[in-house]
């Protein structure tokens, strides 16, 4: 944790926050924090900024100030197969710390079924991981994430809206490598699953606008693929 | 598991080898292989290739054949800061993933110093991440990798022979931001620990030869900054 990232329920006034469990460990275990100490905080979707420890015992108090933006959005959607739990947590952490704002969780058919049934699909749960992330990198401003269960409407309906003023790109050893020059921004990122995008989904894919990019013979993890892969697109 | 790692003492003859545990499972609760089927394969440090299942019950027992070079070694050398246990057990993990050969795990003052008693410094638990790396690449040449506990000896005795030949970066906020223009290989990279690199021990490394280099406004957890930086300088 980074930054402490505070919500709209934690304000007691204007320039005040209390808080208490996760984050009040993080700053008397971690921090290992005193009176007067000042932390870095963040209010969520909003600026970055510092607080000033006023009171320290069951709950910490911080007197809050706001004065510097959030780092620059990463210009890349991602679309992405769902992962098996561990590693679907893990997506979103990743996600969020490297700076992409706008994530779809679809089917392949070598998406396992019993995925689907993961409580790692409820709402609080994937919020957890990017407000992880947020705290990780520093940033405030919160990914919106849907998760779409049946391919072929989303392809059809929600995807084309998806691409709009967008170079939209999917992952995959067909295609050419990628070059550092091609710098196309902003981006939607198509990440397959790990059983790989059998060939009628890639033409489905190809129909909709979808160009084939590789990124090296290495068959990399999704959480890897995910860093290596931005950062080499943008 | 995305290729079948063999090792010496797995052949029971010059193209037969014969795999229980985790390998077996692997084939059998994973693959769901049965008699005749193809897997990849590869020979610790050698070729990849395919072997045939020609026995499987207690154990399973394939036919090899050799035929393909493993993908090229990324031209990184890593010296990295020892993470917290789990992180660096990922780290590893990620490192071999990656195609990384050369990586030194070494101290700076902001590593708590209760990390050096961690377990997942012993060999073998340290070989098992690198091995799990390869196994997801389909790569078989193993890294070598060195723990130094003290830095200035590392710094005056190792650090110059490995950078001969190589472009000296250190991963540093003060730095330039990298380009992708610039692609110096082979290099060594130099990542530090989760709290910092301290200004004298910055001066120390530029003293070296290392130039400090920018991978963006974002605080990266150490395993997502591998796969990030990497991608970058590649």
């Amino acid at each position: 944790m980074n930054l402490i990232l505070l919500f709209n329920e934690d304000f007691i006034s204007d320039s005040r926050v209390r808080l208490e469990g996760r984050r009040l460990d993080h700053v008397t275990k971690v921090l290992k924090s005193k009176l007067g100490d000042r932390l870095s905080v963040g209010k969520i979707d909003g600026r970055l900024g510092v607080g000033e420890i006023i009171r320290i015992d069951k709950a910490v108090e911080l007197e809050v100030t706001f004065n510097q933006k959030p780092p620059e959005p990463l210009g890349i959607k991602l679309v992405l197969a769902l992962p098996r739990p561990h590693l679907f947590k893990r997506s979103l952490f990743f996600a969020a710390m490297l700076g992409i704002k706008e994530i779809y969780i679809i089917n392949f058919s070598r998406v396992e079924k019993s995925l689907w049934n993961s409580k790692t699909l409820e709402p609080a749960v994937m919020q957890e991981q990017l407000i992880l992330g947020l705290e990780q990198a520093k940033d405030t401003i919160l990914p919106s994430i849907t998760v779409h269960r049946q391919f072929k409407p989303f392809l059809e309906d929600t995807l084309p809206n998806v691409i709009k003023g967008t170079t939209p790109i999917v992952a995959h050893p067909s295609g050419p490598e990628s070059s550092p020059l091609l710098k196309p921004t902003p981006m939607t990122l198509v990440i397959g699953p790990e059983g790989g995008i059998i060939p009628h989904e890639l033409e489905q894919l190809e129909k909709c606008g979808f160009k084939s990019m590789s990124f090296g013979p290495r068959i990399l993890r999704v959480d890897a693929a995910l860093a290596f892969i931005t950062s080499k697109l943008q």
